[in-house]
């Protein structure tokens, strides 16, 4: 599935005659459909009934299929279906009570008079709030929608989705309450205050596609002024995902990562925070280019050595190219040997087939290597450690964590995997801990 | 149960023997202790262990109710439980997805790569997000905590339990997603711009437990400014019930409204807005008083006739005090006939039993007239018929169906009559259906 794929059942009414299916299939590969899933939904006399999903890139593409089936002999599109347009019908958030509210005493338990009793509770222990309240639990999504996905700025409204999905892996992934805050604002400042103003209900706080350089901004002012986990993912989830993909790719070359040059390529959001990550976690070099002069200087800030675009390819033992701009890298730029990730979305900088091809022992793109493997768990133990914010360290102990749960030949394990996130909240909790900043006093 | 008070579980272990339950139960009652549920949960050879809830109001009274039940022969306290804080324990709220979340297709609907088409859907046409989103549904609850129930400024943390009850009964009783988000601000100003910018994922604007006079100025410039539902409860929430209460009560006693004197008395947020309804719904005259300037002038703003506290007492059919001052009205102040509703919490202004003893021809107190009868349908109603406010005449169409569906005798209608929203919901919707007021381009 391409990230600009799009997903779409058809209804088909195939005749009940050897083959059928076949040239059926045969149609969608001749105009370049990915044929999914087939499901016989109806046997008749003379006829089968089957949902077909197909994987298309454009609306024309998914006409042309049609028109290819329609074609057939014995072969008739019934009806079509966007599967994922229908799947988001009416959204995918419920909010609920996690208590009964049957009788008259469940009312007053809940609400007035009784809920008076735990205010005053509240207020004379403000601790109090971790247990009587979701704020054990409570995650607030912020995002201005000022960078979503490859989509660009798209605004808060068109954001929502997004971020509602963030709420949803974070309530199936790590048992977290969380809640999409899409904002309309002017500034970082705006921004800033406003998260600073919404806080005091939430145990972390996720920041979510906020362009880049303000993202740097505002997360750090909201670090500085919060005192709680403030986890920015589109920079910390994607350095931990490929901090894993990376120790794994090193392991199954053979590379020695403590004397191994890491070249980054673009310093946006996610390369700034890779390059941060990967030099903390103890590399031999970080190399990194970005035509952007602010950028360059924030990849002196986190560590990394500038060089020119030429240089880093023909130097660097791994590539982590996170730039925007696909197929930035050319196959004969790549050297014999390397691994290389190309991470932009839809399109990577370079096939990873093409690379492998042009000499490269690894090479993936940003499928593979999914933010989802890392927030969910990363939150869910800084919340439950009660400590004042998401460390390096404890990216880098997520990280090897993920490595670790992979299986055999793979990069990284799948984020649906049921175990996975239970390991990483274990492994980054105990990292908190032996770092003693477990702090039940914190906001 | 009082407002201020606390259900206790006592674990009791009684012999058998004819007479021991009815000792504890005495015992109970000379401590004042009100007697609520009896349950058994273990029936040994000689002994019988049972869970008597009891309701106090303060720890002291408890203590003094267990020293008397030890002190009879043959029972035993084995351990006490605070029945509301341990049903608070974890939160109320619990957020979850809609979409299973098994396989890697799920994944890939609900997040990337799945998501950007939806993303993109809604940029092109915002209207949709009303259907592919929770945009639909969900409303954002508003505190700052600055005048939470009868317990004054407690701030924005203690107040959240309040705020989790308002989503768990929007969620119970209308099946909208609310979400409290508690504010740490400094001014009215900070207050509205907050929500402003919070605001583009949210349907609905409900606003609670804001000091008056500041709920006013949020208000006011919130619905300015929003254009889409915002609805203070502790005003119109309030108004709503006190006139579904009113009608009832007017209709109980031979009272026609249309000719009666209504006195408010305290022009606070409940105050102003329940002078504002009934003035709005029709009534003879609004009289009202406040020591306040600054309250006065509210009170003729919304057509209210000013007069001093004992000339309202002397002449209004209708006494309606929300001043939060307990025992403000003096039996003997009361006039024969009269309807008295002593709003204020924990301590009614009059006691109903001592202004029916003085010659009221029915008195009530806040307990009765619950604002969780009005506003899961009044918001339900204005969200899914996608009108811009919530308006007086919806209320006044609120409170008369509120009166329709009370039990013959009763003032009002329990707010856990599982038919009782759906009614409120449709007649709001046709009264904004008839009022053109249907806005499917509202923000």
């Amino acid at each position: 599935m391409r990230s600009d794929s799009i997903d779409t059942v058809l209804e088909v009414r195939l005749r009940h005659e050897p083959g059928t299916l076949a040239l059926v299939a045969g149609a969608i590969a001749e105009k370049k459909g990915l044929l999914c899933e087939i499901e016989t939904i109806r046997i008749l006399d003379e006829y089968t009934h089957r949902e077909i999903t197909i994987e298309t890139t454009s609306a024309d593409q998914i006409a042309a299929i049609i028109a290819a089936i329609q074609s057939i002999e014995g072969a008739q599109v019934i009806s079509t279906r966007d599967r994922v347009m229908e799947a988001h019908q009416g959204g995918k958030l419920r909010v609920s009570s996690r208590l009964p509210l049957k009788t008259n005493r469940d009312l007053r338990t809940i609400y007035t008079p009784g809920v008076a009793q735990v205010v005053r509770a509240i207020q004379a222990d403000p601790a109090l709030a971790w247990t009587k309240t979701w704020r054990g639990r409570s995650v607030g999504i912020f995002s201005d929608g000022s960078r979503v996905l490859g989509l660009g700025d798209v605004g808060p409204l068109a954001s929502l989705p997004v971020m509602e999905g963030k709420a949803v892996l974070y309530a199936e992934l790590a048992k977290l309450d969380a809640v999409p805050i899409v904002l309309a604002v002017g500034s970082p400042q705006e921004f800033i205050e406003t998260v600073v103003r919404a806080s005091p209900g939430f145990a972390g706080i996720h920041l979510e596609d906020i362009r880049s350089p303000d993202c740097f901004l505002i997360e750090a002012h909201l670090r500085e002024r919060l005192h709680k986990p403030v986890f920015h993912d589109d920079q910390h989830g994607t350095a931990t995902a490929v901090l894993a993909a990376l120790i794994n790719a090193a392991k199954a070359v053979g590379l020695a990562l403590d004397f191994a040059r890491i070249g980054v390529i673009g310093l946006g959001a996610a390369g700034t925070a890779i390059a941060a990550l990967v030099g903390r976690y103890g590399v031999g070099q970080v190399l990194a280019c970005d035509p952007n002069p602010e950028a360059s200087a924030r990849g002196v800030a986190v560590g990394a050595c500038l060089v020119d675009l030429e240089t880093l390819l023909a130097q660097a033992h791994v590539v982590i190219a996170a730039t925007g701009v696909p197929g930035l890298i050319k196959p004969e730029q790549i050297q014999r040997g390397q691994i290389v990730f190309a991470l932009s979305n839809p399109g990577p900088e370079v096939e990873p087939k093409l690379a492998l091809a042009a000499g490269a022992a690894l090479a993936s793109d940003g499928r593979a290597i999914n933010n989802a493997l890392a927030f969910p768990a990363l939150m869910r133990a800084a919340i439950e450690t009660r400590t004042r914010a998401i460390t390096s360290d404890m990216m880098i102990v997520a990280a090897q964590t993920i490595a670790e749960q992979a299986e055999p030949g793979a990069l990284v394990p799948s984020p649906l995997d049921t175990n996975l996130h239970d390991a990483i909240a274990h492994a980054v909790a105990r990292c908190v801990v032996a770092a003693g900043a477990v702090d039940t006093a914190r906001p």
